[in-house]
C-alpha cells in the first residue's frame, strides 16, 4: 500500500545554474523516497537571473519531471531558460516582470497552502524579495550567504569617503534589521549550505542553543581553498605554485584573490556569529587578506596577479610557515567567533589539534559549550561542490515538512 | 513585547533519575530562552519505576517548576516520588495504576493538544506503553536504547535450548515490527541520545538519508569507556589496570563487564543500521566481548572479576596491541555498519585516521556517503554524561516544536 502524502511543499527556486540545478536533479530522483516519507516537492516556478518559468495553475500543479530534467540540461549546456519554450505547461516571465510574478506566488501560496522560496543564486538582489515572502508567510531556505550577509554595503562604504560614515553606519543598522527580520520566524528559515555546504554545522549549533547549552567558542577552517593551500605549505612547498595548483585544480574562484581576500571565510562567520545572537555586521570582523592592497583587483588584473604579483608573497609566507613550525605548529586560516569578538585569518594551532591535523580541502569546525567544554564537538567532512551543497539544501527543504503537514 | 507562544508542548517523563532528572533542569533553566522563541514546555506528569505524578488537570496546566525542582532534589538525594506528597497541585498514582493513567494522558492529549512521551527510563519495560502512545498520535523522544534494540530477547534466548529457536524467531520478528512501529511516522519519533549522547549523529545521519544522499558505511567508537580504554593501552599500561582506573574514574558501570561485553555499543550499531533500513536484530550482529565467558556474571562475581579475573586478560590484549602497533596501527573498539552486516569489536585502525587519532572518552563517527565517499563526514565528542545526554533530549523535544504549533 502506497503512503498517503502528508506533506507537500511547493517550492520557488532562485538560481538554477550550480547549486539550483544539482538541487533540481535530486528533487527529481528523489521522488520514490520521499513519496515512501509521505513527502510530495512540488517546483512550481525556477527563476534565473532573467525570466521565470512559473507553473499555470500554481495551486494544482508545479512543473512536470521531464520539464525540470530539460531545463537542468539546458542551463547545463549554458541556455537561458527562454530556450525551454514551448515545451510544457508554463508560463515565462522575463525582468522585471518576473520578479512580481514571484511575488504574487509568494502571497498567493504563501498563506493558503504555504511556498518554500529557495535562494541558491550568489547574488545581493534577493534580499528584498525574501523579506517580502516572510511577510506573506513563506519559508525560505538559502544557499545563498548574501542575504544574510549583507556585504553589499561593503562595496559601498569602500567607494564612500570617511565623512560619510554616519550614512554607512544607518545601511548597517538596516541591514542588521534585515537578518533579524528574515530570522525573525526561525522555524522557518534554514540556511545549512551557507556554512560549510551539507555540513551539518548550523543544524547541531541550532540544537545545542535550543538544548539551553550556551556556545561559548566556534572555531573553524571553513574555506576548502584555504584549508588546502595551508596544509600543502607545510610540505615546503612554494606558496604562489600551491595557488596556481589549487586553481588547476578547480579549487578557487576565477581569480583566486576572490578566496585570499577571506571575505568569503567572513561572511560564514558572520552568520556563525549572528546564529550565537550577535548583533554584528561584516565590518565588526577583522578580516586577515592574504595579499596587500598593492597587488588587489583594482590595481592588477588576475592574469598580471598569478603571473608576477602572486611570488612576491612567497618568501613572507615561507618564513610564517617556518616560524610556526619551529614551535612545533602549523599554520590554519580560521574564523574564530567569540562572545568577545569575531576574528578571521592565519592562526598558529598545535599539529594534533582538529584543526592542525586538517589535510586537503575538507572543512572543519569546533565548537566550545558547557558540554563541550575541555574537549570540543568537531564536525568535519567536504564543505564545497554542488552535489553536497544541494544535498543540504534538500535536507533543509524536508526539515519544513511538518509545517506543510495536510490536516486530516 | 514578548514573544507570543507559538508552541505548547505537554510533557510526561518516564524515568526521572540521571539523564531524567537533569532534562527537568533544563526544562526548568531554559523557559526564559524557549519563551523568547514562543515555545512552552508544559510537564503534565514525571513517573520513576514505582509511580506516577500527574498534574490535575493535564489540559490546563503542568507540574510548576518549584515542584520540578523539589522533585529533583529528591531524586537526587535518593527518594521516591511519592516523598513529594502533598507539596502542590497533582495526583500520585502507584503502579500498576499509574501505567495505565500514563495511557490516559496519552489518549486524552494525544488527539487534542498533543504529547510527547519522553523515555529516559534504562528498562525493556516502556515498549509497550510507547507503542499504545503512537496509537494515540504522541511524539515520542528516547534516550533509552532499549525500545528501539529489543535487546530483552537475548537475555531469553540465552536461557532457552537451542530447540527453541523457531519461537525465538517469532519474538525477533515482532521485534523487529515493535521498531517499525514506532517510527512508523518517524517525524513523531526522535532518539538523539541513543547514540553518542547529545552528538548531532543521528540528526545528522537523517538529513543525509533526506537528501536521496546513500549512506553506505558507518564507522564509529560509541563508547567512551572502550575509548579510553583502548587509547590508554596505546602508553603500554596493562589492561587490568585502565579497566581498574576507568572504574575509579566513573567512566564504567558498576560491573565493568557490561562495558567490556559490547552489547552496549551493539545496541547503538543496531539502531543506526535500522536507521539506515536493515531490517535486523541484535542476533545478526558479531559482537565481541572483550572477556571471555569463563569469566562472565554467570561464574565470577564483579568483586571476583576485577581482583582476579581481569588479570589473566593482560597478557593476550598487550600482544594485540603490540602487533598492531608493529604495523603502524592502533586497536579501536568500533561498531562497522555496511550493507553487507554490522560488526562490533577491536579492529586495527592506522594512526592517523580520525579513528586512531581517539584520545581519552570522546565518541567519533565517520559517515560515507556519496558526497562524503573519499573523505567522511566526521563527528566527534563527548559522548556520555547526563548533562549532554539530557541536553540532546531537550534539543529532541525542542525540533517536535512545528507539530505543536497554535492555529493562529
Amino acid at each position: 500500500m502506497p503512503t498517503p502524502v502528508k506533506s507537500v511543499l511547493p517550492v520557488v527556486l532562485l538560481g538554477c545554474g550550480g547549486v539550483g540545478r544539482y538541487l533540481l536533479r535530486h528533487i527529481v530522483s528523489c521522488r520514490p523516497l520521499h513519496a515512501n516519507q509521505g513527502v510530495s516537492i512540488r517546483v512550481v516556478g525556477v527563476a534565473d537571473s532573467s525570466s521565470l518559468l512559473v507553473a499555470e495553475d500554481v495551486h494544482s500543479s508545479g512543473l512536470d519531471d521531464a520539464l525540470l530534467t530539460n531545463l537542468c540540461a539546458a542551463k547545463s549546456a549554458g541556455s537561458p531558460l527562454s530556450s525551454l519554450l514551448g515545451q510544457g505547461k508554463y508560463q515565462l516571465f522575463q525582468n522585471p516582470e518576473a520578479r512580481s510574478k514571484v511575488i504574487d506566488a509568494a502571497t498567493t501560496l504563501g498563506r493558503t497552502t504555504g511556498l518554500v522560496l529557495v535562494d541558491c543564486s550568489a547574488t545581493y538582489d534577493t534580499v528584498s524579495l525574501m523579506k517580502d515572502a516572510v511577510d506573506h508567510g513563506c519559508c525560505i531556505v538559502l544557499a545563498n550567504k548574501k542575504p544574510l550577509t549583507g556585504a553589499y554595503v561593503m562595496l559601498l562604504i569602500s567607494s564612500f569617503s570617511k565623512s560619510t560614515y554616519l550614512i554607512n553606519k544607518c545601511i548597517f543598522l538596516l541591514l542588521q534589521e534585515d537578518f533579524q527580520k528574515l530570522v525573525s520566524n526561525f522555524r522557518r528559515i534554514r540556511f545549512e549550505s551557507t556554512v560549510g555546504a551539507g555540513l551539518p554545522v548550523i543544524a547541531s549549533v541550532t540544537r545545542i542553543i535550543a538544548s539551553g547549552d550556551p556556545v561559548s567558542r566556534i572555531v573553524g577552517s571553513l574555506s576548502g581553498t584555504l584549508g588546502y593551500v595551508m596544509s600543502e605549505l607545510e610540505d615546503g612547498k612554494r606558496f604562489s605554485e600551491v595557488v596556481k595548483t589549487a586553481k588547476s585544480l578547480g579549487y578557487t574562484e576565477p581569480d583566486p584573490r576572490d578566496d585570499l581576500g577571506g571575505m568569503d571565510v567572513a561572511r560564514k562567520a558572520l552568520i556563525l556569529a549572528r546564529l550565537l545572537g550577535q548583533q554584528i555586521s561584516i565590518d565588526n570582523i577583522n578580516v586577515e587578506s592574504l595579499y596587500p592592497s598593492e597587488l588587489g583587483p583594482d590595481k592588477l588584473s588576475s592574469k598580471d596577479f598569478l603571473e608576477s604579483g602572486l611570488g612576491h608573497l612567497d618568501k613572507g609566507m615561507e618564513e610564517r610557515v617556518k616560524a610556526a613550525s619551529s614551535r612545533g605548529n602549523v599554520l590554519r586560516y580560521v574564523c574564530e567567533i567569540e562572545s568577545t569578538g569575531c576574528q578571521v585569518g592565519l592562526k598558529e594551532l598545535p599539529k594534533d589539534s582538529a584543526l592542525g591535523r586538517l589535510r586537503g580541502s575538507d572543512n572543519v569546525v569546533e565548537i566550545y559549550s558547557r558540554c563541550y567544554e575541555s574537549s570540543p564537538l568537531v564536525i568535519q567532512g567536504a564543505g564545497a561542490g554542488n552535489d553536497t551543497t544541494a544535498a543540504g539544501v534538500l535536507a533543509d527543504i524536508m526539515d519544513l515538512q511538518d509545517l506543510f503537514q495536510k490536516t486530516a
